[in-house]
């Protein structure tokens, strides 16, 4: 499919987008009953594979291909001092990903995961939100194009991440857009900020919505206003995943803001994605109570850059070994519960 | 170190176990403070990393021989009843571990770990412990040699699981000997009993410890008298690991009630054991409170095995990769927060 040049051909796209494959959930279904362990003893663990291979279209599926893609934006709302790092702290954070040194790096090579980091116009941020949208429609398609592009057909699970100062302000206020209530409701510590931090980034939350009324009423136009870059191409990620079933495990606050763009313009958008780890953000639990998804993972991550989601990977890759691997009870001769 | 042939030489030896490294986990922590992340970013991953350092004497750890050891015994009380499965299940599930289909072989080729299975007299159960003690001291002291003696002194991680049915009987027994409460406390649903298999359980749990009063009073004879041999094997393990510096991950219920045994009888004794995962059996949950430890994991797994620690084994992996991996703020020319 080609990438989609405006955000109606993006909308229109992922409502076409075909969800999971019945028979493929179903034999993955009458398999897990068949294995040799007492019935749902592995817990969410038999969700999970069930899940998957609904997705995978395959009852007894492997994971063999994961992708881990990281998309690095700076925001005009950083200049407001919302964060405790400098802006040019993206740029050197992208070089470390590049030489293998950060977080990330480590957990995707654990994961078995490829992984790459997409850069995208950090000489030039992301319009200050509380005067004017954040991004134009050209711009805000060019970085949902860097997502979308970027991932790989035949990748069989993808995790996506972000690195950008400032980029929790503007996560906080696509999510106040999104779901309503109060700013404050949305806003938190990030990389560190004190409460005097928290209570500016409220401010600057609500001046952003109501600068851009458009945000409220339309979950496209509240990535394009207040979003950033990296979280455009989260987004177009996300979807384009969805239309390739590819599944996809969330990671913290600002991923989970973008993905919610896409439930909130089409309904379903990500029955192919689930929650990696819970963040220590509070406005993380609030979005994933309302997009109705529970974590794997609750370790008090608060890092982004796709930590969580990649370090989620290492249960999902343990529920699908114990689904494809185990024998039946057939298969191992034991007499069956 | 010998293997101890009686209680009071394993009590001692047990307690004559040394602590962590203080200077390497000091280093480990001033390391982690280098990283390039925010401060505490990574969150219970740099408390683990810095655990697992002090433990090894490493102030930058790598984990390349995890152990994974399966422990599978019968019961006398499993003739009454208290269990889904009946008892020559034990036989049939060891027979599937050493063929590799159970759910503990997908689970410890997944974390790169060794697994060998160590059924102890499976054609003799342990005497039902409504009418005496289980096992002799002769008896239990066998049981924790084939623990003791299956560590692997190379090893820099251990799991210890288990197999048998009727032992969340034995287990919920031996718990409330070690912190009293009412034997409801202690019982649950196991491997898939109902609400009046769980009063049957509490019944007998009861019987066991008014039969039994030595149990209330010394941990080591509640592992005696009311414990089971793959209890008291994993007991075993478990302290040989700490004469060893082997940090372990503790797995569920039955695995927790063998380790509680150690640390009630000699405080102290789980300091190189973190919690991998809180079992469905809500007792656990209890057991873990009274042990002051939180598991990393909760995700509804009921299995036992050592199925939970095994997938636990993943996320300390997560965490001694991004200690071990990650570059410095200095390395990366990164500007510090």
């Amino acid at each position: 499919m080609t990438t989609p040049t405006t955000l109606v051909e993006f909308q229109t796209a992922l409502a076409a987008a075909t969800g999971p494959d019945d028979a493929a959930r179903a034999g993955a279904a009458e398999r897990n009953g068949q294995l040799t362990k007492p019935p749902g003893a592995l817990g969410l663990l038999e969700d999970l594979a069930i899940w998957y291979a609904g997705w995978r279209g395959d009852a007894r599926p492997r994971i063999t291909a994961p992708q881990v893609l990281v998309f690095a934006g700076n925001h005009g709302v950083a200049a407001r001092g919302v964060s405790a790092f400098p802006p040019e702290v993206t740029v050197q954070m992208v070089a470390n990903f590049a030489h293998g040194g950060a977080a990330i790096n480590q957990l995707s090579d654990l994961a078995g995961a490829t992984m790459s980091v997409h850069p995208i116009d950090l000489e030039t941020p992301t319009a200050d939100f509380t005067q004017g949208p954040a991004m134009s429609e050209a711009g805000v398609m060019a970085a949902i194009a860097v997502g979308w592009e970027a991932v790989d057909t035949d990748a069989d699970l993808l995790v996506v991440g972000e690195m950008g100062i400032g980029n929790t302000t503007s996560a906080a206020a696509v999510a106040n857009a999104l779901y309503g209530g109060a700013p404050e409701d949305w806003t938190g510590r990030g990389t560190g900020v004190d409460e005097a931090g928290i209570a500016l980034k409220s401010r600057i939350v609500a001046e952003g919505l109501a600068v851009n009324p458009e945000a409220a009423t339309d979950p496209l136009q509240a990535l394009r206003c207040l979003g950033g870059r990296e979280l455009a191409a989260m987004a177009g990620a996300i979807a384009h995943a969805r239309i390739l079933h590819i599944p996809v495990i969330l990671d913290g606050f600002i991923c989970t803001a973008a993905a919610a763009v896409l439930e909130c313009a089409v309904s379903g958008a990500l029955d192919h994605a689930i929650a990696g780890h819970g963040s220590a953000e509070q406005a993380h639990a609030r979005m994933l109570h309302h997009l109705g998804k529970t974590p794997l993972l609750q370790l008090g991550l608060r890092l982004g850059e796709g930590s969580g989601g990649a370090l989620a990977i290492q249960i999902l890759r343990g529920a699908i070994a114990c689904h494809s691997g185990m024998a039946t009870f057939a298969e191992a001769g034991v007499a069956g519960g």
